[in-house]
């Protein structure tokens, strides 16, 4: 299949990339370096350096042998779109091209007009370039396991079936979310949805979950493949963050009691939850929902993993409760529903000792390069 | 108390200034005359010229003695909004500053990004500048009754408890809307109620059903000042055209089976509600919904209602079925709750023969002022 990937060079995008290429499909990727410029801007590093993207795509060329097309321009402008759609007309259209950090969401008026402004206008521009060029094209767009929030009932797969005074009716699942960033991925979904019932369009919306790791079956062949990897309190996720914390003696910084779950994933099983949704495609007319995680943990069970690792590597691992600088249920309900992925072939990699070992030994022989002041800046919400 | 009313050109934004600053309210209007821009651009006439603000505002103080302080300028432009908001330090917010008009939304992909981003972009400017000038003001927001569509169960006043799985959750009413100008309302709404949880505001999110009329109670003093009134199939809602159809004796055109079922109200009535809701402000941290309309009708009563009352002119008026061009159902479950703004104190106009009549006479005296060409246009949905 012919696969555009959007947002090709992020955390996820270019991993994603190298996966689908190496499953023998015909792999294009664009971008516009945002989340690069954002990270300078906000004077945060990576834990290492990374190629560009068209560095990357060579060097991808030299081991496997499979080209990916690489294409730098802002998705937010139509004429560009316009032009990667007339020139691709892809099979299926992979959108990760989304400011992702809720904490830079939270930062100021002007991070949140950038995170709101890009995030529906690229959107929107795949949708209207969907439409007008390759309509039968499946949309697999990624969205997160915090449109949901954590209500007080299950959170089924995407779509909730209500009985209410005797009569029913079956909704999209009802979401509130708890970050900006996370906010935008629901207007996203009203989108989505509105269009799919309106011209037909097929569309898989992603609902992940944070996800941690950093090595992919892909990343093996050559160490400079590696995703880039933050460890900041903006954009870093947070088991990625607590692991270099561990590395670098800084306290497991843990919001308020702790007790705040998710649904996570390891990078792995990211990219062959997007593999089978591309090679599974949605109806015409169709918005196919998924949860995609492979376990749910509290920040608390978390932490707790993390020092247990460290200790195997006498890193003598600190666990602080620091006050809550989100606004957010520190102790809830969560049984969210994620069977669907499953069902279509995913074998998880779960999170194990071993693999936080794995992570921990690599970010030691990084350790030069961490910069303690950027772990931690408590961007707060209210 | 000081209010200022965002988009206060427009066919409820003037009136609900006069409205306002008649009931001893201190008034401010901002407009960017985008409307009217709209309607020269699609070429569709008003059905009698209006002064422009500044004009408004003076004749209005000349018959009533009231200032109403006009601001003439782009409410997605920051600068702007700032400058605004700092000076006027409003008690409450008026928020009418969207482009309104469903088809408009559909017509193509330039209309379609210009209600994305106009609407999405104002609600977040409009949040902003409440956070950081007067952030105890009270944000009074135009939604719309298309929020909701039109699920098989009875549609409640924005909230709904349900039950799952033997447990318990209320959720905003989850949002299914027919066109993308109707979906933008429903992220503005995700985006209040984000920002009401985040930090406190004050919000009153109003669903308003189709409204008709053109007579207030402030025009009364002059006809210059009258609303501006559009009859064409993109900006006119549909009784207000029906009664210009019926008029230059264009067949009535209902859309396909026209079973389609909506809550309408009357222009009198989206004043009193807007100046309850004004004078009755949400709690801190409350996002309050009103279903604001007061009678429900499906298309075919209406162009039965619009018939009976031309027979008593003398019009002859015809009804045509015409295939649709939206996407929605024709047949439909429809039972909103709406007692929100009735416990207010809201005493409805209802639709009589007399309402019609009044504005079908008026509307004869400007019958050579009507192009029968821009009535319809079938702007399709697909």
């Amino acid at each position: 299949m012919r696969i555009l990937v959007l947002g090709g060079d992020g955390y996820l995008g270019w991993p994603s990339a190298m996966h689908l290429s190496a499953s023998g499909h015909e792999v294009a990727v664009a971008d516009n370096y945002l989340r690069r410029r954002l990270c300078r801007e906000e004077k945060v590093n990576f834990l290492y350096e990374v190629p560009d993207l068209n560095e990357r795509a060579a060097l991808w060329q030299s081991v496997s042998g499979h080209q990916i097309a690489v294409h730098i321009g802002d998705l937010n402008r139509w004429d560009f779109v316009a032009d990667l759609f007339k020139k691709i007309s892809p099979h299926a259209v992979v959108h990760y091209a989304e400011q992702p950090a809720a904490p830079y969401s939270m930062l100021n008026r002007k991070a949140a007009t950038l995170t709101l402004r890009n995030n529906l206008s690229v959107t929107a521009n795949v949708i209207f370039a969907v439409r007008e060029f390759c309509p039968d094209a499946h949309i697999v767009k990624l969205g997160t396991m915090g449109e949901y929030g954590t209500p007080d009932i299950d959170i089924e797969e995407g779509w909730l079936e209500v009985e209410h005074k005797g009569r029913q009716h079956k909704f999209l699942y009802p979401r509130q979310a708890g970050s900006l960033y996370h906010t935008t991925k629901i207007m996203d979904t009203d989108l989505l949805w509105f269009y799919v019932r309106t011209w037909g369009l097929r569309v898989t919306d992603l609902m992940q979950g944070p996800v941690y790791g950093i090595f992919t079956d892909e990343t093996e062949k050559d160490e400079r493949l590696l995703p880039f990897f933050n460890y900041d309190e903006i954009f870093g996720t947070v088991l990625n963050r607590f692991v270099v914390q561990a590395v670098v003696g800084y306290p497991l910084t843990v919001y308020g009691q702790g007790g705040q779950t998710r649904g996570y994933l390891n990078i792995k099983d990211t990219l062959n939850c997007v593999r089978l949704s591309v090679e599974n495609p949605a109806d015409s007319g169709e918005l196919r929902i998924f949860n995609q995680f492979t376990e749910a943990f509290s920040i608390n069970d978390l932490a707790e993993r993390v020092r247990e690792a460290g200790n195997q590597l006498k890193l003598n691992v600190k666990i602080e409760h620091v006050e809550n600088p989100r606004i957010e249920a520190e102790e809830h309900y969560y049984n969210p529903i994620h069977t669907g992925l499953l069902d279509l072939g995913l074998a998880p990699h779960y999170l194990s000792e071993s693999v936080l070992l794995e992570m921990m030994q690599f970010i030691i022989k990084c350790k030069k390069m961490i910069k303690k002041d950027q772990i931690y800046r408590n961007v707060k919400w209210s």
